[in-house]
């Protein structure tokens, strides 16, 4: 975005209204205008397997052998299509089940609708999404942008009950046409009393320099409602975590309860307002916390160094994980 | 709505924003203007009766031995008072307690304020309903619109916890001026682990063909929270669940987080994008799918067919209950 | 606000719609202009202590030998500065973590960063808050203005679990210069089964006039999740529990789903439209509320009265802990 797009979007949102920036203590932001999301409609297309991990979990991966838990970040721009060529490498059937976005019922990936993979097989599942329009009757159709995920819907019971325990589930975002791009995305699933499947007390852990623009997506599921909340860091409680500008009602929250299946993500600028530091993130019901539903933000200063943290006080350290822009 | 209206209606939009509607694979809208709510201020009366029904359970209706789980939908306009005649023909105290609506102390519906109703006995509930509008202070009041619900506050304790366990509930729409009216309107109440009270594994389910303008009512009771979640269709967390046009800040969703006495509700045009279906509704949480809180949105052709769906697969087929504008 | 300031704000909301207040019954409000809140930028200074309250529980107090649970209101403006000089008077380390506001990592409140108050010991807690504005890149930053909350996060567990059941916690509400004054404001904690910490079936119950403007502050803490209902009044699913205008799209309520450290507010009217009476408002998750997780809105006539209530039938009447404006 050049410098005349830029004065052109800022008079074109709630400018007539004065407000000011406070000054507070090391508040970083990049002077730099935002990357900002292209307008979709491309056909995109990947391969997608499902696998047993050495531990005997399950993942999805975009390689043989490279299977994640969570799956692979998925991004879309509102108006793509995207065919998934999902190979089932396991010894049981399995499926994808995506959420959020337009699918033909034999993309629905339910035994219920026989769109599932027995072990061996492929599939291709097709995803479409949309930008918000009027429709031929006058009325608004909302678009396709948000944050969603993606999940098996077979494995052990007939809504994936095993499968989900086990690993397979990811993120999804579809972006709409001038939607701010991160620096970088993270995903956190509240998946039972774990978060991403990993043990208790060990994260995952996230690291940023302040100023950076991290992005959050936010997944829970299983058998459990869980509030997620940040140290130090907040968002809006709307489509995109972000006020849309001065008029905007949304509340500005840092927990949200969420149950299984539920999903939402937002931006923050690492450290804005509030400086470096080691700051937590965990499930705000007080056993989960206790039992190790905890990870940590590591924002660091331009030097690299996080005032007052110790990396051996908590576990094994930041994890990877992460996905750049 | 005649065609000069309906574009008089473009131009008070969001129109100055350039937006475009994708092409979808079966995408149908009806081209016609939709039929919206008018105003309202009208002085109502309707007959309610508490029942047993023969299984045991209770039940709310309009006319003696017609009595519903839920109970019949009740719609007002904002401005419309309704005056409820109720009788008990149980042998137990019952009452009527609405949400949302604007009553004096005298409606409540609680033994609290003596607004219960003795076995045979008849009490006039009064229910009002309000537009908009600037108070004398300057400060807005928002209107009745939404989507409520009524319950039983007596039977078996002070809150009507066995009232509510055997059917005493039911829904209230609350229509703004304006408002889009659907086709048609059906009711989900997650009652602890069943919906609408029937057996597990049985649906309700509920019919529509591609293109039809279907309303949902969601209402939540009992002890459990649950997370409302259907394929294939979305809807804007919002007082309507549609996007008001494209300022509006609000999350879509597929997936809701709700608890008791949480209602919401939403209007999809089923098949939307995906075309006709067996597309699941069910709750999240993994052990109550499991359990069987499931139903099926049954979206046919226009022809009649439904593409994969064989009906024996899924207990008794589609159930009543629905209304039809 | 003078009437010409009144006429101006009116021109800058959203005017050219017409709507109108309907006529109900007992319909008062306040003739009169409200008061709002003005611009922060104020640094501030309070002593807090936590201590062991008679019979066993803990509280945060303004002077020592008067903690309270819920503690003291803290109300500030967007843009203030507020030093809290915390003295832990008690034989367990203790600290004070907030919600929304700007800290840095030495004020977290964790033991994570060292900054806990050892027993006896003393220390300053800086919390910042900011109006909205643009960012440098743009993009818009979301102020500091909410319904947020204080709590310990280190008595009995690393999140403060015990320090949590045994009642310290607190409110914070950050205002928006603009934002509505109420005139008195009332705290409702969800702990575990209980409501700020009182035995069940005890209230608190809370006394009002019809017309004046009361404002409620509901935060949760502890295990489980809720639902709060209040009978006949409402509030809009929003920042401030305002709707903005006629175009806010959010959704009116009179129940919302909490979990662990979620918090929300809102001001009502009292009685508008529905009049006096003894409203209760309870978590209406059913067991809870058979429990006793109840209390009382008394909203009295002009002359003092409260149509069909006799005190006597709810325990020990209205309890105190009000902020008066």
């Amino acid at each position: 975005m050049d410098r005349r797009s830029f004065n052109r979007r800022i008079l074109l949102g709630g400018a007539a209204v004065a407000t000011s920036l406070s000054v507070v203590p090391e508040a970083v932001s990049a002077a730099g205008p935002v990357k900002t999301a292209p307008a979709g409609g491309e056909v995109k297309r990947i391969k997608l397997y499902a696998e047993k991990l050495p531990d005997g979990q399950m993942g999805y991966g975009l390689e043989k052998g490279k299977a994640s838990i969570p799956g692979p970040l998925i991004e879309l721009n509102e108006g793509d299509t995207l065919h998934v060529e999902f190979e089932n490498t396991m010894d049981v059937a399995v499926s994808l089940h995506v959420h959020g976005l337009d699918y033909e019922i034999t993309s629905d990936g339910t035994k219920l609708n026989r769109s599932h993979v027995e072990p061996g097989g492929t599939r291709t599942y097709t995803w479409r999404t949309h930008a918000p329009g009027r429709r031929g009757d006058g009325t608004w159709r909302s678009g396709s942008a948000g944050y969603w995920h993606y999940h098996d819907h077979v494995v052990g019971t007939e809504h994936g009950t095993v499968g989900l325990q086990k690993g397979l589930f990811g993120p999804v975002i579809v972006r709409r046409k001038g939607d701010v791009l991160p620096d970088r995305t993270h995903t956190v699933v509240f998946n039972d009393m774990r978060i991403n499947n990993k043990p208790p007390h060990s994260g995952p852990d996230f690291e940023a320099t302040v100023g950076d623009r991290v992005e959050f997506v936010v997944i829970t599921h299983g058998e459990f409602y869980h509030t997620f909340h940040m140290h130090g860091h907040r968002w809006a409680d709307n489509r995109t975590g972000m006020l849309t500008g001065p008029e905007d009602p949304s509340q500005v929250i840092d927990n949200k309860i969420t149950g299984p299946a539920d999903s939402f993500g937002f931006q923050v600028i690492a450290g804005e307002g509030v400086g470096a530091g080691a700051w937590m993130y965990h499930c705000h019901v007080q056993s989960h916390s206790d039992m190790g539903m905890v990870g940590l933000f590591l924002v660091k200063k331009p030097d690299g160094t996080i005032p007052g943290y110790e990396p051996h006080e908590h576990g094994d350290g930041p994890a990877g994980g992460g996905h750049e822009h």
